[in-house]
C-alpha cells in the first residue's frame, strides 16, 4: 500500500538506492501555479547533510515533473515527480545484505516477501520521505492559496532537552527547527559528543495548522485526527503520535481538560482543534515521538539470513538524530491530510455553506 | 467514512438515541462459525453499567444476525449486525440541542453539516463503537483459530495512578481492567471520591497481541502501525497513540532501545513487535490515552448556536472515566487491525510460505 | 465487495429469504429531505407481482429508516435502510440446496465459498437490487433538487419486438416500461404465450439522464462511462451494456458517427453524452442487455455437489422475463453513478467554476 | 481516478506530449522474474506504425523499470515503469489548442479542468494505453505461471466484415490480429480504400481467457464481469462491452441461453465464463465494441474556445482504425482484472481449498 490519501492521492515508488525515486499525485485540484523550483527549499529542509548534525549524504535532489503542468498550471491530470538516485553507494550496503541489523525493517522484509533490496534499506529507507516532502509542497501551496492555512514543525523535544521557551521566529533560523534560539548553541555540543560517542537519539516533533477552518475531518473512520495519526506513525521511526494534549490527557481532571468557549473565543487548545474528529478552528496541533536512529557506530550483535549470530556494526552515514530532519516531513504529512480532508469535506458539505456564528479560534 | 478496513471491512451505523445501531462486516472469510450468543461476552464487558464506576444505561443490547450466516457459519457475503435502541431516552438531551457541550463535537458536528440529530451525541456517542465490538469478536475468532492469535488489553495509568505490578490473570477479574488485583481498592476508593466531586478523569490502555507472525502489515501507508494508530485515534476521547515505548523513545539512546536477537530470540521488545511497518513475531504493543469524560456535573460556560453565552450543565449518565471501558473497543480495533492485514498478507504475498528461520518471539 | 461508490457508498447486505436486506448509505450530503414513504413508488416500480407479467411475491417492502435522518432531513452521517423479509418460503428451495441450476450462480458461489445459503438464491438473488433501487431514490432526488438531472428508464427491446416509435410520456402508463402504448396488447400477448411455453426471453433497458452537467467523470480509471458499465454490468442477469450508439459503432464510419457541434448545439448524439469519460451536457444515454431468466418450467439435466447428473425442475415463482423490473434498477445505477460522480467532480474541480461558454445539449 | 486495480493496483501518468509517461504498480506479488526485454514484445503488438493500417508514430518506446524488481525478481514493492516520450510533435497540434475536434475529450476536459494540456490530446490521448498493456505484461506472466491462464485477443468485426472461419493460430501472423488468414488480403484492401477516401472505421475486439479456475469475482459490486466492464470501458474509444453472447441474449429463449453441464463438461458457454459474477471454470470471453476514429481527414464544423463556429481538419497521423491496435490493451486489461480478482479470492478464500467435484471447463 504506497498510496496515501482519498482524494488527493499520494503514490511514491523507489528504494535507496534504485534507479531513482518518486511520486504521482492524482487528484489535484486544476489551476494550481507549481514550477520545479519550489520543490527545492522543503526538500533542503528536509536534506541530509545540512548541517554535521545530519548525515552526509549529498545529492542535489532535482524534481523533475514529468506530468499534470502544463504552461505552469496544473491540470487535474496526475502530477508524476521524479528524482534520480545520482548518490547511490550501493557498496556500503553489500556486507549487510545478509544480515538483519537491529531496529531496522530488514528481518521483516524478509519475512514478509521472502526477497528484499538490501541496498541503502531500500524501500524502507528514509529516502522515501524526500518524495512526501515534495508532494508536501503542492499542499501546502494550495492550502495557504485557497484557505489562508499555514503548517509549521518544529523540534520540541530532543533527549532530555525541552524548549525554553516558543519563539516561532526562531524556528528555521537554526539547523534543528528548534523554537528558541538562545538554546541551539546547547544543542550543538550535545549532538557532538552524541556523535562521539557512537550513539544516536530519540526526538520530538510537533506540528501545528493555523487557519483551518471548522468543519474538516470526516467521522468515524475517517476523522482529521485519526488521519494525522496514520499519516504520522507511517513516517519511518515514529512510535508515537498526540493530538492536543496527547498523553498529558491521561492524568487530567475533565474540570482542567475541556475548553471552554466565549463570544471572544476558545480559552485553551487542550484538544489539538479536533472534536470528534472535525476540526474546530482552532490550531490544529499534533506531536510525534522518533525513536534513535538504529544504525550506531556502536556494534551490537545480531542474526543473519540463515539464522547465525554475527556482529553487526553500521559503517554507512546516518544521523545520529533522524527526528531533526523530519521536521518537514511531518508538515508535509499534515499539509497532505488536511488537502485531503479539504476536498472530502467540500464533496460532502459543499452545499452547507458557512454555519454561523463561528467561535474565533 | 464510517467504513473500516481494506478487506475485512466494517462499516457502523446508527445514531445513540436513534431507531438502532448496526454495521455491515464485508469481506469475512467463509466457513467460520458464529452464533448470536458470542457477543455477549465482549459486548458486556464494554457496556455501560457494568459497575457503579461506569454509566448507568441498561440495554440488553442482543445482537441479531441479519445476513451472511447460515446454518452458523458464515457465508463470506456480508455480514450485518443489528441492534434495537430500547433505553434511549431523549428527554435527557432535549435542552442541549441547541448548546455545544464543551469538549464534545456538538460544534464541530454542527459547523461541518449544518444539522445535526443531537439526542444523546447522535452519531458522535460513543455507543457507536458497541458494533466495533461486536465486529471485533468475529475477528479475534477467526485470528485465534486461523493463527492462533490472542489480543489482550488492560488499563495501564488512571490519572495519576499506575499498575505496581503486572498479572495477566487479573485483567478480567475486576471492573477496571486492571493488572494487579491488590490496587483494587484503591482505584474503586479513588474513583468514588472522583464522582462526588463530579469531576472526571482521564486513563491509559494498553492492548497487546501475542502469537503475530512475523510479516503482517504492508509498507509504506499500510504499515501496521500505522493502522493500529488509525484505528485507535479513531475512538472516541483518544488523544494518543503508542506503539511499543511510545513517546519514551524521545529520551531513549540507540544502544538502549534497539531490540537485539540472538538464536533464542529477541531481548527486547521495545519496538512494540514492529520494525518497518511489519510485526516482527514478537508482542505487539500498543498504548492509548483518552482524556478525561467532558460530561461533567461540574457547571460551565459555553455557547449556543445562536452564539449566546449560556451556562451548560449535563445531567445525563456519565462516566467518571472513559477509558475503563475503552479496554475491550481497543482490543476490537486490534483485532480488526489484525485480520485485515493478514488477510492482505495472503492477498500478496500468499505464495512466499514461511521463509526459514524464524527469531522467536 | 458489496459497496458501490466512492464518494457516495451504498453497502447492501441480505439474501433472499433471510430475516432482512438493507444498506447503509455513506457519504449522503446533509440536508436532504427524506422520508420513509419516499421509497414506496419506485419499490412497486420495481416489485414482483407488479403484473401477471412478472413472479408473484408479494411484499410490503416497506423501508425503515434506521439511521442518518434526523428531523425529516440527511444529517451527513450514514443512513441504514432495512427492509424485512416477510414473505420468505424457504421450502421452495429445499430440493435445490444441493443441487446447480443452470444458468444460476448456485455452482460458483459454492466453488468460491464452499458454503452457501441456497434458499431462493441467497444472496445472488435479485432481491438484493431492492436496495439498489432504494438507494436510488435518494441519489435521484439529490440530483434533480441540486442539478435539475433526471433519470428515466424504458424497455427497449424484448424478444425481437422493439418499439415501432417513442413516447416518453407512455413509460409509466404500461407494465412493460415500454415507449409506445400501441404495442402493449401485443406484449400481452407476446408474455402470455412465453409463460404457457415455460420458457423466457431476454430484454434491452435503456436508460437516459437529461440534465447532467459537462464535466462530470474522471478519467482515466472513473470515467463516467467506465463507472456505467460496472454499475450495469453489477445487476444480475446483464450481458452488455452500451454507451450511446454501443455496438452499433462497430459498422459506422467515422464521418457517419462524430457528434458535430454548432452554437445552436451538437447536431447528434451517437456518443451517449460522453467523450472521454466525461459528460458533454447531452443527455447520457446507456443501454443494457438482459438474458432470458434462467429458472424454466422446462426440465433440465445438471448436476448437484456431489458430482452427479441429475433433472432440474425449476418450480418457484420466477419472471419470463427479467428485464422488464429492471427497467427501475437501471434507473437507480445510473443515478448512483452520477451523484457519486458530482461528488467527485466538486472535489476536485469545485473551484473551476462555469467555464462558459458551453455547448447546448 | 488514474489507478486501476484493488489489490494490483495500476497508476498512469504522462500526457502524450509531455516528457514523459509511466506507471506505478502497487501490489505485485513478490518473487516473479521480470525484465525490461520482456515489455517489448506486447508494446510492440499495440504500436502504432506497426503496419500501413496504422497511425506513423515511431517510437522505441523502450520501458525503463525505476523500482521495485531487485536482481531480477519483483520484491513486493511498487514496480514503477517509464517510458520517455521521444517522438512528440507538438506542432502538429498548436493549431488545436483552442478547436473542439469533434468526437474527441477537448471540449470536455475544457469544461470539467478550465485548463488542459492540447498537445497530442494530453492525457485523453490513446498513448496513455501503452502503460497498460506495459502492467499487463507483468499480470499475464503471474497469471500463466501461477494459473496456468491465457490471455488472447482478437479482431472479430471491423465495419461488416466478421471473420468467416476461426483459427487461433492466425491470429499472430497478420497485422490485424484477425483470425481466418484467408480474409486477410480483403481488410488490406478495405483499409487501403479506407485510408484513401479519409474516413475511419469501427471494430469489435474479442478477448479469451482460457485456464480461469472456478471462484474468482467478488459478488456484488466487485463482480468479475462487472470489473471486466469497467476495465474495458475505460479504453478510449469504446462504446460498448459484451459478456458470452452479449446482446445476442435479448433476443434469445431461456431454453437456448442456459449452459446445460453433465460430468464430461459445459454443453455451451453463452455465458461467456461468469455466473453470478464469479468465474464458472469455462473460458472467460468478452467483447468490446470501439468507435472509428474520430480524427478525420475530412474536414467538419465545430466549435472553438471562444465559441465561434470553425472549419476542423485533422492532419497529425491516426489510425483510420483504432479498434485494431487495441487487441492487445483489451488483453492487457482482462489480464489486470483477472490478477486483481486472483489476489482478492485468495485474500478472503484463502482458507476454502478446491471443492470437489469440479465440472470441465
Amino acid at each position: 500500500m504506497n498510496t496515501f490519501g482519498h482524494l488527493f492521492r499520494v503514490t511514491t515508488f523507489g528504494e535507496s538506492h534504485g534507479p531513482a525515486i518518486g511520486c504521482v499525485i492524482d487528484g489535484c485540484p486544476p489551476g494550481l501555479e507549481i514550477a520545479a523550483e519550489e520543490f527545492a527549499h522543503d526538500l533542503s529542509r528536509r536534506a541530509t547533510g545540512r548541517t554535521r548534525h545530519t548525515s552526509a549524504r549529498h545529492e542535489a535532489d532535482a524534481v523533475e515533473i514529468l506530468s499534470g503542468v502544463y504552461e505552469g498550471r496544473t491540470t487535474g491530470t496526475p502530477i508524476a515527480l521524479l528524482i534520480r538516485n545520482t548518490d547511490a553507494r550501493s557498496k556500503d550496503y553489500d556486507r549487510i545484505a545478509e544480515q538483519f541489523r537491529p531496529g531496522h525493517a530488514d528481518y521483516t522484509y524478509w519475512q514478509k516477501y521472502g526477497h528484499r533490496d538490501p541496498r541503502g534499506g531500500g524501500r524502507s529507507s528514509a529516502r522515501e520521505t524526500t518524495m512526501r516532502v515534495a508532494a508536501g509542497v503542492i499542499a501546502k501551496k494550495w492550502l495557504a492559496e485557497r484557505h489562508g492555512v499555514r503548517v509549521q514543525g518544529h523540534l520540541s523535544q530532543i533527549g532530555d532537552i525541552v524548549p525554553s521557551a516558543f519563539d516561532a521566529g526562531a524556528i528555521e533560523s537554526n539547523p534543528f527547527f528548534w523554537p528558541h534560539a538562545a538554546q541551539v548553541a546547547e544543542l550543538e555540543s550535545y549532538m557532538d559528543a552524541l556523535r562521539k560517542s557512537g550513539d544516536s537519539v530519540g526526538a520530538r516533533v510537533t506540528v501545528v495548522a493555523d487557519g483551518v477552518p471548522p468543519g474538516w475531518g470526516e467521522p468515524i473512520y475517517g476523522k482529521l485526527d485519526g488521519e494525522l495519526a496514520a499519516a504520522m506513525m507511517s513516517i519511518n521511526a515514529v512510535k508515537g503520535v498526540e493530538i492536543g494534549d496527547g498523553f498529558a490527557v491521561v492524568a487530567q481532571k475533565g474540570s482542567e481538560h475541556r475548553d471552554l468557549a466565549t463570544r471572544a473565543g476558545f480559552e485553551s487548545n487542550h484538544a489539538g482543534g479536533i472534536l470528534g474528529g472535525i476540526s474546530s478552528g482552532q490550531q490544529v496541533v499534533c506531536s510525534v515521538a522518533f525513536k534513535p536512529t538504529s544504525s550506531l557506530r556502536l556494534p551490537a550483535h545480531g542474526l543473519d539470513a540463515h539464522g547465525n549470530e554475527v556482529d553487526i556494526v553500521t559503517t554507512g552515514r546516518h544521523d545520529p538524530c533522524v527526528g531533526i530532519r523530519a521536521t518537514p516531513i511531518c508538515e508535509a504529512m499534515m499539509a497532505l491530510v488536511l488537502i485531503d480532508q479539504a476536498l472530502r469535506h467540500r464533496a460532502q458539505c459543499g452545499d452547507v455553506g458557512e454555519v454561523a456564528p463561528r467561535i474565533p479560534g
